[in-house]
């Protein structure tokens, strides 16, 4: 009870505990991750003292209301039963046994199948259950798309009040305004007041600048501030991007709160202020974070789901589906983003699921319609220009410099994120936001291209020049009087050359700043950063082409193509292009992000510039640097996440690895020799989350495996409950009569025996053993030579073993 | 040797044998499946006789050559051994071992890595083995692409030649042949010739009409002939769709000659004849064969894949990507179709992999450009109007018809096909496809829906009606010298009446001519008369609801939006929703199925109807029939396939189902303590694939697992090349030194020794047990209790079992 003085608060009842704020606080107060509690670790307010124990399982035994009604036999032959409540639930910072959760579910819809016949009640209960899982995920799929819509709405506003303001109706973002005023020329409609002009100065001019330039400063600022002070009181956990939570999470580890309601408001309202703030962060990273904390909210609606850890995970998957739909009004592609990246257990069923919750958010999205226009898509952009077959050559060097910007991106954001953590940097986190959302904003105000918010510049870069854009980019030397030549191939103006140094400049501001930026403890994202580096990027490469056409349109490789006066280039698809390789090399996506950016354009004929363009630029990264950004935080952090992408390279067995070493000996339980006061002795002096029990200290021959915490509850229930129980009892799991008859009657514990552990050899090869983890879900495998129990491989093993093998800290793992 | 003369040849060389014709149909004769081996089987080859053995010994030294070099320890503790060849192997209609292949391969890569410092050749070799996968799936989906066009532009010429021909140039088809003169007007052109033409008489008229009626039914007699007279003689594996035995085969499955060239080939050209002879049978579904035969085959090129059974099930889903692809030209519907319907272990590596090659093969499609657009989408079409929210109740209740549709279609054939294949009708599948043929070539001329070519026929029904669509469905009262008006909403014409009829009996022909028609011997899809008879369905509520908009624009549902004019109601879009509702309801593809009608769109706008519909269907298709075509012709055949998408719903324990039985003896070897002799009497006793090694037969302590195969082939070699061994030699499979010195030296074999085989206890309930096959692709598990042996599970143990809790006949799994 002292060492963790309020967790017991935070597992009975994760989300609704008025402690929960400060549970949170204690584990993560300045550092994304500084728990100190790992897989072995203690619950020590279970065990020692019967008091604690019963308080508790009266309070659990509530909680399992719904559930404790039935008590057959489930799992690996283990019986839930009422009498021991508690079953089943697991501690923060702890691994979920996938196995015994879904036999767990099987068991229950066993249950719920049977009794269909009794009652109507009982067949509404069935129909019920039978259709939660849908229920669940449109809720989740109605519910993101409203958040997003009002984070998108929210931040607009916000984003343009920084320029200045619609006195008429101050909620209107500078769009609305002009446009409710029947004022469509969005730059200079009247309705509109920057920050200069509503305190008297004129619109231009040194003052009007001056003044626009400090407000700008000031609102961004302010923004920062707050929003870096809201995650600091009150949810910590709603920092940074969360995907590599998410994905730890996903793959099957627990840790309260970080889905839990507070986290989402926090989160929502400090991205809306993070974005507006200039920050170079993006909204579509936390989306899926948000996505998630709905999605894992809602399932309390439905215990199958709200009760089950890893029933919760697919609608989890769903939910981070429809965050990356919503984020980028791309389902389809929100979904394989799901699959691919973040996803550990991703059954056929919740494929299925995770579309219709990506298409439910979009819809509701697109309804809200915050952008305006009827594509629900951040980056809608239609080309008419076919790609001739020779750019495939720019296209894979745009591929090959993304790879190499991600790299640079990652091992300096990396660096820098360790320096945060271990030195005195990590205790001021908002002082540092302050510090970098002040240099952003003075540095970005003065070149258009930053100074614009970094969605509008991607649309920029993205877009064809056509008559009405009247940007730089598009200063060709065009008769503008002739609708045709519009789209004829020109030679570049003068505005043209300026605004690509202005996107160099911003090019390597916006770097810099990201990578000072991502990692902060404000809520930030960064496919809109790294979209954007590569935008800039490709741009440039693309105007540089469209020249090249332009003065030698009858060079060979552009075979023809470019003979006629039409534009056989278009550098807006170069952007595009350079955009999809530098978040492929940021974070690795393959399918996903080709189907995103596709989403975008909805054209199938760009696919092949933007794989070529994605696979370079991942061989590119793969070669310089070994891991995306997600997986290089989840190592930083030491999160137990056993990843499905690598594969294991060496040649060890598992008598390698398993635990005892040699020279130790390995802690069981007897099937019918030890008391209760030599179990109590042994739990006390070992860590384990889990003994195995054997026939005899001398034969070692298996008979199963029982949790610790079981152990703990059972006894503690025992003492409490059952008359006579007391430390000379002897502890039976067999199903016979005790060898002896004398003394106080035995405890027989077969109830909480799981006879079906999953066993190993010695020699198995860690490279099936890894596989058996992952694939099953495992939380320890026991080790047999001869069908004599060796050892034990937990999950942190198989880590910790795989760091090592790899030349790394071991220790790194878990603890940080 | 005498139970299957042929075996050995067709094992040894699969595709290259002269006699592996004769193989295939002596399995295949007249019936899909009538093989006789089943998972037990005794390859009686290779036991008894040493000459055989070392014969055969002798011919896969050489096959393994280029693996045999390499001798150290791999998967589970098993030594792959230079000596011993033939081992890794499998024989025909054999389960394979997923952990064994991928352990061999990851042993072979660590081999290549290591080596790769010791000279430039071996660094070439290294990078080589790096890219052949990505070079592999390329040359999949280069000669993918390029077959697909060459049979569209096959079947395209020969479905023109049953009306007419060009005289000028007989190999173009009507549609180039008009063109190539300049003539546009498809219809009317001079320079193609219709048959009563050519023969002199008027192109209409009695006379005319009688004498293209003629040469229609007899052209079609002759391509059915030749199709089912070559599916007959040459390759009985290209019947059919192809489908239920590929995906068979991706679970791990052995079908020797299923994927082999001469089925490549035979189906290739069967399916141009069989599709050009006007069945009601599509090539979309035989594409995935020949697909996945063009990647068996192509994987020879590069032993990483060819020589290894499980890593070949990788370039197979590439290779089904590609399949979908081509046939829809919808790269990423044909991944998510690989990954949904047709894959068993996808690894994300092979996500990439099969977008790679699903691309390759659309782009190289594109290029050949068969159907003379650019899009290279068999049905582009595109909408320009929004659907209204109402709609989803027709579009929901056109789900509801197309799952009813799609399981009256699924029972029929079914019922049709077991009469088939236990009546004597399936010993005349040339006449029978001749009849169906004639059948439905006479009944489909006179209705012009029939006639013309069902591709076509979508096409026409997906299509929006416009001033150049002539056809008696867009016969509507418009003034059609106002371009504007063409859009405009218009009451039906007699034309359009006319056509709904002429729909109607298209629709009751269709069903019942493709009910007969699926599972004939010759190759045949379902995808497109799944469509079609959708779209028929579909475009009929479509024209019904857009009179009702026509007549009460007013109606509340309507809300408004036709009130205007402007015609709110797309009659093609409903025949686009019910075409995907048929197939959904026929194959229960969800995901797949929307993202390949969105991408025939290419419009994000329409998948929530598509999705309603999809959904819809499907549900109700589950409600009335629990299985989806492709697994109903699965179990029909028996194939030994355990389907990931079913859960295990039953209770019992691995104890119920192991073998053997309570009052059977379990056939174990002794790890020291058996001679040659009794070894070789065990083997000819008992028919297992493998045998269980213990300590001795009193404690029946669990040493390890060896195969048959191994044994056999390990004393047969030993016999020959070791001196002294002999019957009473001890076969030895500890380390140690046997525990006696006189008699004949022992015979030691531990290298062939699985010391890490996967065993359970016998309290393990079921549904662990049939994941842990699932997941890990397991062959067999060892069930023991207390570290004592008490059975083994086989995967037919298993598939018998789910058939027996199912209430179906156990010996159906692999017998027919």
């Amino acid at each position: 009870m002292e060492k963790y003085p309020l967790k017991r608060t935070g597992l009975s009842s994760p989300h609704n505990s008025p402690t929960y704020q400060a549970v949170n606080k204690k584990y993560t107060n300045g550092s994304r991750a500084t728990y100190t509690a790992n897989d072995d670790m203690i619950d020590i307010s279970t065990s020692g003292s019967g008091t604690a124990g019963g308080d508790r399982s009266a309070r659990l035994g509530e909680d399992e209301d719904g559930l404790s009604h039935y008590s057959v036999a489930f799992g690996g032959g283990v019986q839930e039963s009422a009498d021991i409540p508690g079953i089943g639930q697991y501690d923060d910072f702890h691994t979920i046994d996938w196995q015994r959760d879904i036999a767990r579910d099987r068991m229950r819809h066993r249950y719920i199948v049977k009794r269909k016949q009794d009652s109507i009640w009982n067949l509404l209960e069935g129909a019920h259950d039978a259709w939660s899982g849908w229920l669940c995920v449109l809720a989740v799929g109605l519910v993101t798309g409203a958040v997003a819509g009002v984070i998108d709405i929210g931040a607009s506003w916000m984003t343009d009040l920084k320029f200045g303001i619609c006195p008429q109706a101050f909620w209107l973002n500078q769009e609305q305004c002009c446009w409710s005023f029947n004022d469509f020329d969005t730059g200079n409609c009247t309705q509109w007041l920057t920050w200069a002009q509503v305190l008297g100065t004129s619109k231009t001019g040194a003052g009007g600048y001056i003044i626009s330039y400090l407000f700008y400063v000031v609102w961004a600022l302010l923004f920062a501030a707050l929003s870096a002070s809201l995650v600091r009181m009150f949810a910590p956990y709603a920092c940074g991007s969360g995907i590599p939570e998410i994905k730890t999470i996903l793959s099957g580890f627990i840790i309260r709160g970080y889905l839990g309601k507070w986290t989402l408001i926090i989160k929502s309202v400090g991205l809306i202020l993070s974005v507006s703030a200039g920050l170079s962060l993006g909204k579509e990273g936390p989306m899926v974070h948000i996505a998630c904390a709905i999605g894992n909210i809602l399932s309390y609606l439905f215990p199958k789901y709200g009760r089950n850890e890893a029933k919760k995970r697919e609608i989890l998957s769903a939910s981070a589906a429809a965050g990356v739909s919503v984020a980028f009004g791309a389902p389809i592609g929100g979904v394989l983003f799901s699959l691919e990246e973040v996803s550990y257990y991703f059954p056929l069923k919740t494929l299925w699921r995770s579309f219709f919750c990506a298409l439910i958010a979009a819809f509701i999205l697109r309804s809200i319609n915050p952008f305006g226009n009827e594509h629900s898509v951040l980056f809608y952009v239609e080309y008419n220009k076919p790609w001739i077959f020779f750019e495939l050559i720019p296209f894979i060097g745009l591929g090959i410099i993304g790879g190499v910007i991600a790299t640079i991106f990652i091992k300096a954001n990396l660096y820098w994120c360790r320096y945060r953590k271990f030195s005195k940097l990590g205790q001021y986190p908002v002082t540092e936001v302050l510090v970098v959302t002040a240099l952003t904003a003075v540095i970005a105000y003065p070149n258009p291209y930053t100074r614009m918010n970094t969605s509008q510049l991607i649309y920029l870069l993205f877009s064809q020049c056509s008559i009405s854009n009247s940007d730089n980019l598009c200063d060709y030397n065009r008769n503008f009087t002739d609708v045709k030549s519009a789209i004829d191939i020109a030679p570049a103006g003068p505005g043209v050359y300026e605004a690509i140094w202005q996107l160099m400049l911003a090019l390597v501001v916006k770097l810099v700043m990201t990578i000072f930026t991502f990692g902060m403890k404000v809520p930030c994202g960064l496919f809109i950063p790294s979209l954007c580096l590569g935008a800039i990027t490709g741009r440039i490469v693309g105007i540089g082409m469209e020249q090249l056409a332009y003065n030698y349109p009858k060079m060979w490789f552009f075979s023809g193509e470019c003979s006629t006066s039409d534009d056989c280039i278009t550098p807006g698809l170069y952007a595009m292009v350079g955009a999809a390789a530098v978040l492929g090399g940021v974070t690795r996506m393959t399918v996903s992000l080709v189907v995103i950016m596709f989403e975008l354009t909805g054209g199938v004929r760009y696919i092949v510039p933007l794989m070529a363009a994605a696979m370079a630029s991942k061989w590119v990264g793969d070669a310089l640097g070994r891991q995306g950004i997600y997986d290089a935080h989840i190592a930083l952090n030491g999160y137990p996440f056993l990843d499905s992408k690598d594969e294991f390279q060496h040649t060890s067995l598992a008598a390698d690895v398993m635990q005892p070493k040699r020279n130790e000996t390995l802690s069981v339980i007897t099937q019918d020799s030890m008391t209760v006061d030599d179990i109590e002795a042994l739990l006390k002096d070992t860590e384990h989350n889990g003994y195995p029990v054997v026939v005899s200290r001398e034969s070692q021959y298996l008979v199963g495996f029982v949790l610790r915490k079981e152990v703990n509850l059972a006894i503690a229930n025992a003492k409490r409950m059952v008359d006579g129980i007391c430390g000379q009892s002897l502890v039976i799991f067999t199903s016979g009569n005790p060898p002896q008859t004398l003394g106080p009657p035995p405890l027989k514990l077969k109830k909480i025996l799981d006879m079906a552990p999953i066993t190993i050899t010695d020699q198995t090869p860690m490279e099936t053993v890894v596989d058996m983890f992952r694939k099953l879900g495992l939380r320890q495998t026991l080790v047999t030579h001869n069908g004599r129990l060796l050892g034990v491989i937990t999950k942190k093993d198989v880590l910790r073993h795989i760091k090592q093998m790899d030349n790394e800290d071991p220790n790194s793992v878990l603890f940080n």
